[in-house]
């Protein structure tokens, strides 16, 4: 059952709660860009940065927000495929993601806590911490709580 | 520059690289789903457990994973609003993710390793533990490496 209709919540976009599978045309082996990587002595997917912003501007603006991580995937050398954010009302908070070849970077904000928690998931030859400056330009936090998590390391 | 056109990588669907934002009806302050909780003496936004699948089948199917993620999401109590997944080629590897009013779900998949990374991200009165159920039905994983994290930590 559609769980917005049993709100009464009805979307702006026919289209916005069903499922959109894309397919791309067929990639050499040796131009896949998630690949499993070895660094410092490890194998792993992907780095995984868990970011919480506080005392953070502008989270209530999607276009800003949707600009903003653009860039830092675009800054990290990551591919955007798709973006897709929601602004709720009214605490004017937004919920994102823009999905990339090499994983994805999420965002929910709450503007009337000034916080704002990212996922940067990055695989391959990317380097999801050069997305941060990106960020801090655009949300201006007082303080930024990081943690890096190293996905599916095979031991 | 359009990063899919550097690579000579067209989208099937015109949409696709371009940022869709989904304006919801306003809702109620009593109605919100993302308020921070407090459990265990501690307050905090949400729960995101980063859940990596090893020996895991079906990861090479994108309507099947669209579905698991689906079920997962409204077994722990979420609302979804969004979901888009992209099926690489020639691995058949699978990205995608769901957005919740909670927060989102999200899958990248390595079918040639049997492994994939999931995040599951919720707030309110979601409980993402609920959801690990729904995955390991559809995945059936060997081995299910699973760490939670609490964002937003109130101090």
């Amino acid at each position: 059952m559609n769980a917005l209709a049993q709100l009464g919540m009805v979307s702006e976009l026919p289209s916005e709660n069903q499922t959109i599978i894309a397919q791309l045309p067929s990639i050499d082996v040796e131009d896949r860009k998630d690949y499993f990587v070895e660094r410092d002595g490890m194998k792993y997917a992907g780095t995984h940065l868990l970011v919480d912003l506080w005392g953070a501007t502008n989270l209530a603006d999607p276009a800003l927000i949707d600009a903003a991580l653009r860039n830092a995937a675009l800054q990290a050398g990551a591919t955007i495929l798709h973006s897709h954010f929601h602004h709720f009302t009214p605490n004017g908070g937004v919920s994102g993601v823009v999905v990339l070849a090499e994983s994805h970077i999420s965002i929910h904000t709450w503007p009337e806590r000034d916080f704002a928690a990212i996922d940067i998931f990055m695989c391959g030859a990317c380097n999801p911490h050069d997305a941060i400056p990106v960020l801090r330009a655009a949300f201006h936090p007082h303080r930024v709580d990081l943690d890096e998590q190293r996905r599916g390391r095979v031991f």
